[in-house]
């Protein structure tokens, strides 16, 4: 393995961990698949726990805005490389076609702007590309208050809760 | 028990089970609270599976995102009184305020416009009333091809295929 | 004309004047047509300028959208009380039907939340009643740096500026 | 002039004039930038008659959503490489920051899905490039009855009409 591919895995090790502190997070499935400044992605493997329509197998809409929000958490932290406290102000989801049964749904997106006090992104949920997407979605994050810490500290802090 | 309130604890009986078809509003533990063609209201219990946030407990917007969605198929039901194939075109939300932790919420929806192909609704998420709400939200819905069914006749569906 | 009527008058007399203070809005011809804390009223006439569509007369979208936009911050600064400087921070418009060409446009809206820093609004667009709109919206403005002023001290300062 | 040059001048001197049909288009004094099936760009003269501010200069936020209107049915237009009827269904904007004062404002949409029904689209406002907006929007748009018709059977209409 070469430095970056040593690298790029190192971080989505990382990340990974932070990504599945939240125990409803834990409860989809939901896993880290790649971390770039660019685009964050997390995928949900299909579970028939998820299923909104049980006659069609397709997914439930909740399971993707969940993964989206997931995922955009996690843009806005990679993008300030720290951890800060946040909430969802308001996001928006755009359904172009349905999920396939059966099949991962990844969830890919950026902050593509940040402020002092908002973090703004936008994202889309898809199988193979964003440029085929099951949905595309924005939303706006304000940041609340907290303390601002470093990636590498809170993992220390998660290992010392460990049991 | 009068009959207006027999009617009411019927409406309830009926719609409950169609709001627990889906897999995933059973994994949410969504459980139908009230059923008015002017306002229907589903309820999701506190449960430690469903927190977005372990260092508050606050649940995870996705949860109430998934509420609302589930809301919003009731409540489009409700206006044409009859089941029908659809699926979300869009969806907004606005967060307000974070659901407190350990606490039920309510989601309520109205549809307030049915079209030929469309139906527009706006709901809420909220403890006490939604004139104070955790969440606001608005979502438009389109109907795709497949039969169009009455309660009762889904409801003996559902009959046949018990165990 | 009783109390009652006069005071209503007065108010409307009084934020009709900052309603105009936007050259858009003196361009759009915007008028205000009533002031309540629960609903806030402007409407728009008939003009063929502002046409979006020639073949059929129907008002351009725009439009709608920016007599919502004045709306909204009429809406807050009545809930405020306070003229205070604020941006829209994110606005949805649905469009339920056409408006019918030739008919005044009514804009209304609520403002339902205020908090320090953000407040959040919704309204809607109609010819006879929000109940059986043109279209419904929902937004959330940011108050940004600078002075909060009394409505009273507003217009006395714009008439120490009038020529 | 190379040949690709020529097309893409020809290109906008004809969309130039759908641009224009709207009188409210023309009215805010939109002008066609340029047209490419990735990114179609209409742009708006400063003028102080659109200003929504006028302690700060700043253009009214109702300018900026008529422009990205526009520039959406542009999009939806050259993707279709037709004219066809079509209304907005819904439509949404975030203001990440003022357009500043006196500056021209670039609106930039794309077209990324089209269905039988409907079309998706996105789009910005900035002054000098997409990637410093001083607005993102997304909407989607629906196909109504009526005649498709090629764009230079258009234009020959509209040469038909000049008096």
């Amino acid at each position: 393995m070469s430095n970056v591919e040593s690298d790029q895995s190192d971080k989505v090790r990382k990340w990974q961990q932070i990504t599945v502190i939240s125990p409803y997070s834990r409860e989809l499935g939901l896993r880290l698949h790649g971390v770039e400044p660019g685009w964050c992605v997390i995928k949900v493997l299909p579970d028939e726990r998820l299923v909104g329509n049980p006659a069609t197998g397709v997914v439930h809409g909740g399971v993707i805005t969940a993964l989206l929000d997931s995922c955009y958490g996690l843009a806005i932290f990679v993008k300030l490389d720290k951890l800060r406290p946040m909430a969802t102000l308001d996001l928006r989801i755009d359904y172009l076609k349905p999920a396939t049964p059966g099949r991962e749904i990844f969830g890919g997106a950026v902050c593509y702007k940040l402020g002092h006090e908002l973090a703004f992104v936008r994202g889309a949920a898809y199988h193979d590309s964003p440029d085929d997407p099951i949905a595309t979605s924005s939303a706006i994050f304000m940041f609340t208050d907290g303390p601002v810490i470093a990636l590498d500290d809170a993992l220390k802090l998660l290992e010392g809760f460990k049991p």
